[in-house]
């Protein structure tokens, strides 16, 4: 077990970027302590942007920070599915109450262009909403509308 | 910009568990600064077990921790499939050399159980290798031998 | 090898509706000679009926009959995956050209509801058009506006 | 409404090989009278060959003829993908007994080589046995072995 003081030791050598990482994490797992939000899903800062009723789509955003990104400096494509996972999911609870609960079944997603910097929308549709199945899609993009990514996704409404 | 001194304020009021938390955050951040690995894989404790002639296939090991999960305490889809995503990665090095970068295409993942604790194995197949596209498919199971998700991916080689 | 004779032969204890059938079949045979379709697209009385500009999608019909039907007498799945996979084809050449193949390197379907009679519409969006790689998406609807399947498929421009 | 004269009347000018294609059409309709499997699944001369033990795979046979290929003389990626479909049904019926009947809720087919003649084996491995869901994999190789296509598919278990 590390102690409080084993922490700060291990923090002297750190540079100014490894200490914003670092900060960042911290803060996100405070918010974790009272957020619905799993912690991953806190340190991808994601958030719920409502419905939009024309386009009949839920909307979410995260923001692609360093320590997101895999060795070529792009988001990590499986950053990129834990936030169309997590749009899916968040889907379920507003479109159908929380007294619901269900599980992914399973994502296809096809990543059509990297992710660099900025924040990402994912904009979620349901496709089929079942007694059992709930069928989604979701397309992401970034701040310049460019598309990163579109997912479809079967969910599972536990009893 | 948070300081050192900012940073350290900011742990005051963390309890034991989010200590241990941040230091295996600053611990991985520490490997990835000489690994190939990115940081969110690090994170995991992503390693490779090598190729298993008999079988075929490539092995890959994670290990399931707190902050890698979601709200009901099981392991977050989007960090099985960004294991998944690693595991099929490295494999194209392996299989095929450092030289030649590829991308992935698109994956399908089947989440078949929860994952709740411990480590997670990946076996990972080449099930094409084209010249442009390479195709793989992975099983990932957990301590037990229990199957937790099966997924196809198309890899695209960049020239 | 069966001679004409026997073919007439064969046909003798065929009932009304069986008559009906093989009609359709040899109507179809004979559309294919000289059709850039293949006898089964012919079978399906697969049909291009342009691009709707105002959605961005390219659209095509099939009926279904008894012959393409499943022992449930729904339209086989596997006949609408053939619906699809052709729609997204068509949808290759009219958008570029017919200098280039592309052959389907993978299909994603969701089945949403059975189609039972009547004519289907697919509508195929080009999703991203990569140098090599071709991403659509197809939704099929029945006669009344009922989506039937939902799919994504990636396609592979031979050079 | 197309007579018995009118029918023999539209086969007078077929050449050779279209009447080889209309008989086996006939042969179809007349097997599909009594089989339990459709007419598209009786046209591709659809067989079971049994459990492999073994290798824990349901064993399915089809044979590629020239009326199920597309416009390249390859078969037709809607027709393989009609062949899992049936084969993964069809598993289901003999894992899971014939009281129980089961739908596809999806597909997720990769085309791995062309196929061009002969028989195809198709084998299904179920992945995953609950109480709603199926999820089973199949692989499609030809006479010589080569692989011609993978896929995974969800069923769900009609009460």
């Amino acid at each position: 077990m590390m102690t409080r003081e084993g922490l700060l030791q291990e923090l002297q050598d750190l540079n100014e970027q490894e200490i914003q990482t670092i900060y960042k994490m911290v803060q996100a797992l405070k918010r974790s302590r009272v957020s619905p939000l799993a912690y991953i899903e806190e340190l991808m800062n994601f958030r719920s942007d409502g419905y939009d009723e024309k386009e009949g789509v839920y909307v979410y955003r995260m923001l692609v920070t360093e320590e997101l990104k895999n060795r070529y400096k792009m988001l990590h494509g499986g950053i990129t599915t834990t936030f169309i996972d997590t749009a899916m999911g968040s889907t379920v609870f507003q479109a159908f109450g929380i007294e619901r609960r269900a599980v992914t079944l399973d994502l296809n997603v096809h990543f059509l262009a990297p992710a660099q910097d900025g924040w990402l929308t994912a904009r979620t549709r349901v496709v089929k909403s079942g007694r059992t199945i709930i069928v989604m899609e979701t397309k992401v993009t970034d701040d310049n509308g460019k598309l990163i990514a579109t997912a479809t996704g079967d969910f599972f409404r536990l009893a």
